[in-house]
């Protein structure tokens, strides 16, 4: 995920402040916590043992085979930003669909990159949605340590055995142990507990622009429409085994805001030398001038008319779930983690956490203009960017900020400024008594892991496509094991945990296959 | 000369109006327009005819030689900015120097790249100054249609042959057509009319930073203070002949302003992911924030406290000065030269010129923060920069413009803000009165050229050094000839010339013997 990932390597400084033990319970010896933690989990089984009969050991059997499967998608690039290997990309991931047992694999056009559209039927009488991704991130292979694409396994001290490369984390690591778990429970004999519908997109990371059209293609949406919920695999736990479960995330819209000579009909249509200031305006100066009416004095609060108009403020129950997470959380890891020393406004810990998920922002994610290289250059830049996101919350919705961002810029005299949405959606909510929550939650207890719980997520992901109109399902992310770096060198997958409290590779697999069992028995 | 050229190449929109004929005197035939212009020039002869006896064969004689030069001097780059080719470019420059008659030539060292400092006693009565730069601007070879350093002869239409290079036009062209003069003038047994004090840096285009190292040099200074003036040879002349002359140039200051979550204490210390907005501060708004404070809010006039107050208004000469320029320059052409539609505040053409030579400014050079790549980032960045120029007029100095910025920013409560200055000196002026621009008057008309004079330049040149404290020596430009694209792709200076209004390299050697002994007699 583009943005949730970044976001939980942040928040791992704050789970890492979770002080419970990772096996609940007084009676655990220190001697247990020594064993692998698969075979502890096997001491509370997340389902009943005849379940699970033959099912571990075929995890165990298939290790390389998941590992060489999550290898083999990695050294595929497929990265929308760069139109790179979109069709190979989406192909092999259909292949793999096929291979783990979807009977129905379809590709679905878009004005953009495809998606994909598969079915399971395994006759269950729950029907399941799962949401994927095939694009990934681009990568500098100058800044990595092992290239990008080339899957390796490295040894990582305090963590274990991981795989690098780019989209290991993000997304294909937890999505390959997603089918390696369907692969082990055909390995081992065993019915589907759940019937699938899977739609997957090739735009992730650019914003998602043609998901919408994947999922509205009416006998997707048919289909969809029978899913008790919908989720992605993900990899949920920290460096020390800790998890953070959120129950939606904002909405956001990503934009750039230009001004042009050109436009504006003052100022140099292109570069000029700088000596004309004298005389000339200057484009650069006008988007200054414009980026500053969009926001407070400080920097911090959105100042748009209209804008948060709709912002839903936390309900109680939001604001409990908040302190409860704010006594467990660190607030100096989170800090630290962070690089930060202050809070906006200085406000408690609690309070940064319920501005985290109750406020919508205007950030500005990057400014160029003129010239960018080293030292200066004397010109009058006849064009000058400012990229910008807004995170918004419900009720709002992307059409509605990025409507009133421009009337804004209209009323203020800033009429000329273009403002071009690059991607975006509205905010995702899920109940927190959905099965899928339900479900996830008994997952991580039986495996000794008591997630924090939040609101929603500040990051965001395109959930809106399934909790908002017309499917209303809830949708959110299940995983154990662990990565980081997405988005970032050296992105990692951890595939043999040299830690007790965080599941390798195969621990994760199993957790997918208990998670099945659960979400068929509670749904 | 770094500001000046690309400034010059914007003025040549505005001197096409010169509507006066290059040749004065309505008696001139069309025949004799037809006569290639060194022949035509023998008829108004800006030193008697004893005097360039001998001289004018001896630089057609050379013509190859020179040329030569001037290919062998721009095929090796000396580049400041990447530290490229210094020590060999001083050492040509110098070997150059030497086998033009320079008796005494020495590199000096300085804090950055060394200076040279030559002298040529010729026994002459009057000594004048010389000022060289032998570095370069960067070149993308990618971005030239021939190699910026292989200095190609190529036929630009409507032109002529062109020398295309790096360096061909600022400043290795105007430099080695002087050096030309020196040559036809020994090569023709004459003794030169002026005793010579060179001066050279290799940082001019990254302004200058240690040139005050290399004319405070104590025997250096005391040489400087025998002359009577300082000048740079210039390829003066725009596309249809005109030439434009100022008495002086704005001063500059080029600096970044560095916001930091690190210097300011608030915000991330690095990139952080873009959510967290709602509940941490961002040195990019900070540094948008402290922006707008420092103009008014149409982005045109400095609101620094006390950076303009020893601003001097212009005076009823510059004033005169100014409306006979207005007169004879087209508001027309230098607009769409420019790219502009519209002067700031709406002004009249002869109030944007009065703005042009009488204005500080502060003027955005660049905008760097954040994600600056393609599309969008999610990210709050722990670091932002403005690259800022400040140009500054009589009796403004830089060390006083920096001082009321750093106090500004302090007292608005931007004090964490880094202001790093990069380059920079204080204004230059000369008197109308003195001996170089008078000689550079005569000189011009004698050729048939009215040239329009203002009283300041607004881009900038290190003449300070000559024309303030402790030498107050007058200092300028001289030279005909023509070339363009200082700084930008396919830089060229004008060899051999199809108008009859512009000199070729041969017309402008013989200008410079003629400015030499114009010089002589007038001191």
């Amino acid at each position: 995920m583009k943005r949730e990932l970044e976001f939980k390597s942040k928040l791992e400084g704050e789970a890492a402040a979770d002080r419970r033990t990772f096996l609940a319970g007084a009676a655990v010896s220190a001697a247990a916590l020594a064993l692998p933690s698969w075979v502890r989990a096997s001491a509370a089984p997340a389902v009943p043992r005849d379940e699970m009969d033959g099912i571990r050991s075929e995890i165990e059997k298939r290790h390389n085979e998941s590992v060489e499967r999550l290898q083999h998608w990695i050294q595929q690039p497929s990265i929308a930003a760069e139109n790179r290997g979109m069709n190979e990309g989406c192909e092999l991931t259909m292949h793999m669909l096929r291979d783990a047992g979807f009977e129905q694999v379809t590709k679905v056009p878009t004005d953009g990159q495809p998606g994909i559209f598969a079915t399971l039927d395994a006759g269950a009488p729950c029907t399941v949605g799962l949401y994927f991704m095939y694009d990934v991130k681009q990568a500098d292979p100058s800044e990595w340590t092992s290239p990008p694409f080339e899957a390796a396994l490295v040894d990582k001290p305090g963590l274990g055995k991981v795989l690098v490369g780019r989209g290991a984390v993000n997304q294909k690591g937890p999505e390959a142990t997603f089918l390696a778990a369907l692969h082990a429970m055909r390995g081992a004999g065993k019915k589907m507990p759940v019937n699938f519908v899977f739609v997957a997109e090739g735009e992730e990371e650019i914003g998602s622009p043609h998901f919408p059209q994947v999922v509205r293609k009416p006998e997707i949406a048919a289909a969809l429409k029978k899913c008790t919920s919908v989720f992605m695999p993900y990899a949920a736990q920290g460096l020390n085994g800790e998890v953070t479960m959120t129950l939606g995330a904002k909405g956001v819209v990503e934009l750039e805001l230009v001004s042009s000579g050109a436009r504006w009909g003052r100022g140099p249509r292109k570069d000029l030398h700088s000596s004309n200031k004298a005389r000339v305006d200057s484009p650069a100066w006008h988007l200054v001038e414009a980026l500053v009416t969009l926001v407070s004095p400080d920097g911090n609060d959105p100042m748009i008319e209209g804008f948060a108009a709709k912002a839903r403020p936390l309900s109680e129950t939001d604001k409990k779930m908040i302190a409860e997470a704010a006594r467990r959380l660190s607030e100096a890891d989170a800090k630290k983690q962070m690089g930060v020393d202050h809070w906006v406004h200085d406000v408690s810990w609690q309070e940064s956490l319920e501005l985290l998920c109750s406020r919508p922002t205007i950030n500005i994610e990057g400014l160029v203009g003129g010239y960018t290289g080293p030292g200066g250059k004397t010109i009058l830049p006849g064009r000058a960017v400012a990229k910008i996101d807004m995170r918004l919350v419900p009720d709002m919705t992307a059409a509605e900020a990025l409507a009133a961002l421009k009337a804004h810029l209209a009323k203020k005299g800033f009429g000329d400024i273009e403002v071009n949405m690059s991607g975006g959606y509205d905010p995702t909510s899920t109940p927190a008594d959905s099965s899928i929550i339900r479900a996830s939650i008994a997952v991580y207890k039986k495996n000794g892991i008591d997630p924090v719980l939040l609101p929603r997520l500040a990051g965001s992901w395109p959930g809106f496509v399934f909790t908002g109109e017309p499917l209303h399902l809830p949708a959110g992310h299940f995983g154990m094991g662990h990565g980081n770096g997405a988005h970032a060198p050296d992105e990692y997958y951890l595939i043999e945990s040299s830690n007790a409290k965080v599941a390798g590779i195969d621990d994760a697999v199993r957790a997918h296959v208990e998670f099945l069992y659960e979400v068929a028995r509670t749904a």
